[in-house]
């Protein structure tokens, strides 16, 4: 494909996407298809010669569209959002028609460059403490991480090192298989699984502690499972405060957590993947307060803020510990200007990196932060308005409390009853919820996701919803 | 930004891609800025309301330009390529509109299909054997990875908890601790810095063993290190063996490795991230036999395969070894059809994933094998023709074989010729080399890498080298 057939078949697909977001309700968001749907639909090898676009083209929607779970549309409330933009979109045509790797500063300078600038950009605009910026007074720093399960591994290893290099000073003959043994990690029984990974993956205890009745893991929980651990001779080291959980959108406790983490010297990092978007408006900005007992602080722009996937932001209080996590340096990645900037590929598990800054860039720029505080908002208020319309059905509980963008509620009653319901509400097809479960009770969450969502689609939820529980509840009743 | 919008701007963007790359081989590869040169070009905050998106495109020239080296450029000869096409990027539109995140089958049904049949597509290609395929007659199947990075440490975790299940069924009692502290990985002295890491992530000792005089790792090497490791009481279970190496494109001996492996229980990662894309020719083919002997096999089609990063390729024989590395799995993420086909995010460190099967599918259509074929060979057949034009200068010697796009040379005598060659080309600021050190010998590593290189960009980097080289011996010559 040479250039000039690149600008014409691009802006085919240019307005192909348009149509596509544009028209995107009338699809079913969750696809009726089964497993091994596609195979049969194109050949089972690759062609020797060129197909044409056109070809190509068309069976992007013969072959690829029947089976697309559509998380960009109206009728999709299922796990949590995933950020779509025009000027995202457009900013990633730039970083791939450049197309570097910029794992060392002289890699890309630029690619380093803006991304020192954007994580200070965005910093600001969630008033995290100056000590997490680079423009602050200490060590502080930002990065930009693939996925909200990579901060937490990075972070955890570094802390694991850390802690490695303290035990080895004691005692040089330590070993870290003796010290992982000892390491415990705490995160809440409503942390995201991919906390849970990371100490599978670092080879260290996680413990899971009981949260309050509104699933916030509270200080004195942590004091004692600190306390207790120390006294058989464990080594805490590593806190995850979940600031919104999956399950139903919860915070844990910073205020209480964080001077029980620094009063043991354990690393609290915080875990705030979908709310952190919301740390820009300042009514929502007091659920991070506390923020400056973390030594890292994490969330997903990708998720909230405009800024396609992949771009979860971490920010550290001391950017040595990331640096030195892992001590790996090979002749042909050295280069003359080492030191002055950050050579990003040590603050990341990969090696490779794309200039994703570009992205946050053109979001904050071609937006602004009113329009971005605007949308969080919408947002929220629409949660608020699918929360009044629950409430005004009896045989309806709403089963956590609604702070940003996620509803969870459930059909009064037996378990059973509510899993029927969402089974139902998904097969029927008009929306498309995911289930969780808390305090040994099963709901559904309606997690406001599609990026032009409107009142209308709530109060379209909201009967297909109430339709879908008609039956259910007739069918039950029939039954008995 | 409005869908009429986002095409207009789309156009300007598709536009500047063309041009920018179109006329890269006029710009510096490496350019001329010292660290922090951005800081001061752009405001320190971001702006409350939009900016237009015409000062954001001029930007794009002011600010960001000025810093970027071009990877894409006929006079980039760095590291290694990394792939830049046009339908890589028109499918890169697409994935960004879907805006899907694939980690499990019902979270994008066709974003897990696609995927499965491209890697079978893909296997295919490289003619694996079909054992690694999901059409094979065993558990094998692949799945797209970020990075070699990451393929290597998943493999690698994956062999970990594979081995702990096998203590722990002989003594319940042993812990992770005790494992790690027992367990041993292998790899060439020449390996990927990522595999070291890998081990420091995996808390394993990482041994490196001595190659041949070629750069290769042979068996008798290997065959010692283990047999002395079981003699200390250690366990060997992980080797990476390297199928082309960063620093001079050597070949371990997968023929001698694998039987050695296989007798000692010895799980066998091939990362062939640079060469794996040549084994689509039969005439390179035959570097990868002995891959039967192999559990896993990783390659980047993101570097010489014309699929843009993020697009790392990883096989396996047994795929129930990488689903069952970790075991997590909350209730917001299950789903009724589990286990019919994969739910990748249990293939994968991240749990999120885009819908990156698109880039292949559009990559391998719109070339066709064959032409993809001839973008391997022409690079190959370039480098061959560099090698010739510096054997013709007494001056200089080759110092590994040439078998793929890569050439390594240097001046005759000491490394302080060849490091002020290298930093004198680098300031020269024609084109743009790494250096790299094999066997106590530093040397410049010249990698075919711009997708437009001809035969008269090799010319033209040799005329550059051979010139600065004029002035460094002289000046040497001078001091003396």
């Amino acid at each position: 494909m040479e250039s000039k057939e690149f600008e014409e078949h691009g802006a085919e697909m240019l307005h192909y996407v348009t149509s596509y977001l544009d028209s995107i309700g009338s699809r079913r968001a969750l696809p009726d298809v089964q497993p091994g749907f596609m195979k049969g639909m194109i050949p089972d090898k690759a062609p020797d010669t060129p197909d044409s676009w056109e070809d190509v083209l068309k069976d992007v929607e013969r072959v690829v569209m029947p089976g697309v779970t559509h998380w960009q549309s109206p009728k999709f409330f299922a796990y949590f959002p995933t950020a779509s933009s025009y000027p995202s979109m457009l900013a990633d045509v730039l970083c791939n028609a450049i197309g570097c790797i910029g794992f060392t500063w002289a890699s890309c300078p630029s690619c380093t460059e803006l991304e020192v600038l954007m994580m200070d950009w965005l910093g600001q605009m969630l008033q995290l403490p100056d000590t997490f910026l680079f423009s602050g007074p200490g060590k502080g720093g930002g990065v930009i991480q693939g996925t909200a399960s990579e901060a937490t591994l990075m972070c955890l290893l570094s802390a694991r090192t850390l802690f490695f290099k303290k035990e080895q000073k004691k005692n040089p003959d330590y070993t870290l298989g003796q010290l992982v043994d000892k390491l415990v990690a705490y995160c809440s029984d409503q942390a995201h699984s991919s906390v849970e990974r990371a100490g599978l993956i670092g080879a260290v205890r996680m413990r899971k502690l009981e949260t309050d009745e509104k699933g916030s893991l509270r200080g004195p929980a942590l004091q004692e499972a600190i306390l207790e651990d120390k006294a058989k001779g464990f080594i805490p080291f590593f806190v995850v405060a979940t600031s919104g959980t999956t399950t139903s959108c919860a915070f844990d406790n910073l205020k209480e957590l964080g001077p029980i983490c620094q009063e043991h010297g354990v690393w609290m990092h915080i875990d705030a993947a979908y709310a952190g978007s919301s740390f820009i408006c300042p009514e929502f900005r007091p659920l991070l307060d506390g923020v400056e007992y973390a030594m890292s602080f994490n969330f997903n722009p990708h998720k909230w803020l405009k800024v396609m996937f992949d771009c979860s932001t971490l920010w550290v209080q001391n950017t040595d510990y990331l640096r030195y996590a892992f001590d790996v340096d090979p002749l042909y990645l050295k280069h003359e200007n080492q030191g002055v900037m950050p050579d990003f590929r040590h603050w990341q598990i990969p090696l490779g990196r794309k200039f994703r800054s570009l992205k946050i860039w053109f979001v904050l720029r071609l937006y602004g932060r009113q329009k971005l505080q605007e949308a969080i908002r919408k947002d929220v208020r629409l949660a608020h308005e699918f929360e009044a319309l629950v409430k005004t059905d009896d045989r309806f509980e709403i089963t956590a409390e609604v702070i940003l963008g996620l509803v969870c509620f459930r059909l009064k009653g037996e378990d059973a009853t509510s899993e029927r319901l969402l089974r139902d509400v998904n097969n029927d097809g008009r929306i498309h919820l995911v289930p969780s479960h808390m305090k040994g009770k099963f709901f559904l969450r309606l997690a406001m996701c599609g990026p032009s969502l409107q009142s209308q689609d709530i109060v379209y939820a909201w009967d297909v919803i109430k339709d879908v529980a008609d039956h259910v509840l007739n069918s039950h009743k029939a039954k008995q």
